[in-house]
């Protein structure tokens, strides 16, 4: 019996989500289950082995037909499949290859959920058609997950496209979640925007729609840029020289063709990229300057067609 | 006929080396041929094919037996071989695997300089052994070329490993070769450590070895650290912050298991990799924080060694 399908397990603190795909990358079925953190989460793989097996019998889909199954976890993984840590899932070192592999009677490939979720954009989202790319989280953090020749970059360590922790600025005297100070996650993501336009609200005394009562967003802030309001233009524009050093040095060490931007941040849409790119250019080497820019389409699934991917090869 | 032999060209501006290998490594023979750069470097692939040929013939080797040619060129090189330009050899674009492997009836295959010898230091070089390696060439400039599971990492537009242009520093008013401001190569080259030691011996009213009459040179610094020179000794410092943050922002994106570092700075010795390696741990992300930090150990011979790995693959 030929392969004709492939699942993508996409594995998070609070739920797993799950897809399955045929080998074209077109999703047929997604679905998801509670992830279950406690007793250092010894439930998560065979609660995911169980869901997948229900899934299966009930679509009339014998396991022989099935390719494998990827699993993106939130944690560094190194190229052979083995979790260093997760810390949201209560897991230790282990190796889910082998253990839903045993369950399932099929064969298992383990990534860390960023690089996943590159390998699904680049698949079937923004990166379509690219081969060389870099993917970009902007969400509660900053992640990134670099492809080289339709390959991610584990890193030695399970800590290839941690991008988020590039240091970019000395005078920075608040920890980042790292424990670093002056991290591209501390100014790039949804939370640092909003800590630039404290600081920025503070600091000036210049009218602004921002000015107002209640918790200040990310989206807050864009949303004013689009109704051109000059205090959060500024911020943008902090913001922008942030993103985009951290941006250009990446490009500057590996020189992608494109990079795609996803997460919470960017769904405020082409604008984030317009703040960032001339500083991008100021600061990369001209020979990377060729680097495109595009938005992720696949929004939360990225994660789940990545790791069916992870499947193919 | 089998293939015993693989032969490497490091093309350089004043001079090019060439060596024969077997195909485990060891060096057989290296002899050098002055680059003609005239006429647009026109004659540089015939004269290379030429050196080649006459040589194999001293040697009593047939052209069957050599398995290939591998040559590194001082310039962007894509994926397939194409040279962007090659400023100091006269050349735009063109593509040698071509041109040269016409003339010599065997395979032939280019990547830029820096990655060759990157590659070179992984084969029989400081990087032995290793499989995602960094190296780092601290001499006029700042090279490096990044192996990700022994392939180079050649980049969309050849601009892979080009981690001298990190920008490091919004301060700076000086222009890098670049055009750049701040970048790594400003302070970590040898001519940086000069820059940064000037600098200091003006700003500082300290006595130091260093101040004397004549040129001061990198190595000049480098030996006055070895003799305990208090001023010294705060060069090395500033030099090693720099040269630690860059390599950081390296690490957070590609996680590499060892940097090898060259270049004539690095005759200085294991002295450089202490002064920088506290700033490297602060500004790593923690995951990254397990690279090696060991010296290159080829010289000017990386290159050579280099291309002919390439051809092996």
């Amino acid at each position: 019996m030929s392969s004709k399908f492939v699942i993508g397990v996409d594995v998070g603190g609070t739920t797993v989500k799950m897809g399955y795909f045929d080998l074209e990358g077109n999703v047929i079925d997604k679905w998801e289950i509670p992830t279950r953190t406690e007793d250092n989460g010894a439930n998560i793989i065979p609660d995911i082995a169980g869901s997948i097996l229900v899934k299966m019998k009930q679509e009339g889909i014998d396991m022989k037909e099935v390719a494998g199954v990827g699993i993106g976890v939130p944690g560094p993984v190194t190229d052979d499949g083995t979790v260093l840590v997760a810390v949201n899932l209560g897991w230790g070192k282990c190796n889910p290859n082998k253990e839903l592999g045993d369950l399932l009677g099929v064969p298992v490939k383990t990534a860390n959920d960023a690089n996943v979720a590159a390998l699904g954009e680049m698949w079937r989202g923004g990166g379509q058609g690219y081969k060389d790319m870099v993917a970009v989280t902007l969400g509660t953090g900053v992640g990134g997950g670099v492809i080289i020749n339709g390959q991610v970059i584990a890193g030695s360590n399970g800590a290839g496209g941690e991008i988020g922790h590039i240091h970019l600025d000395d005078e920075e005297t608040e920890a980042c979640g790292c424990k670093g100070h002056g991290c591209l996650e501390q100014y790039a993501s949804a939370t640092g925007i909003v800590r630039i336009g404290k600081k920025k609200l503070a600091d000036s005394s210049k009218d602004s729609i921002l000015r107002k009562d209640g918790d200040l967003t990310a989206k807050d802030i864009w949303d004013a840029v689009k109704e051109d309001d000059e205090l959060a233009k500024e911020i943008a524009e902090i913001y922008g020289q942030y993103l985009g050093k951290g941006l250009a040095a990446v490009a500057s060490v590996v020189n992608p063709e494109v990079f795609v931007i996803g997460g919470g941040v960017s769904k405020a849409g082409k604008v984030v990229i317009d703040y960032m790119k001339p500083y991008f250019d100021k600061y990369v080497f001209p020979g990377a300057k060729n680097a495109k820019f595009l938005l992720a389409t696949l929004g939360n699934d990225a994660g789940i067609y990545g790791a069916a991917k992870l499947v193919l090869g």
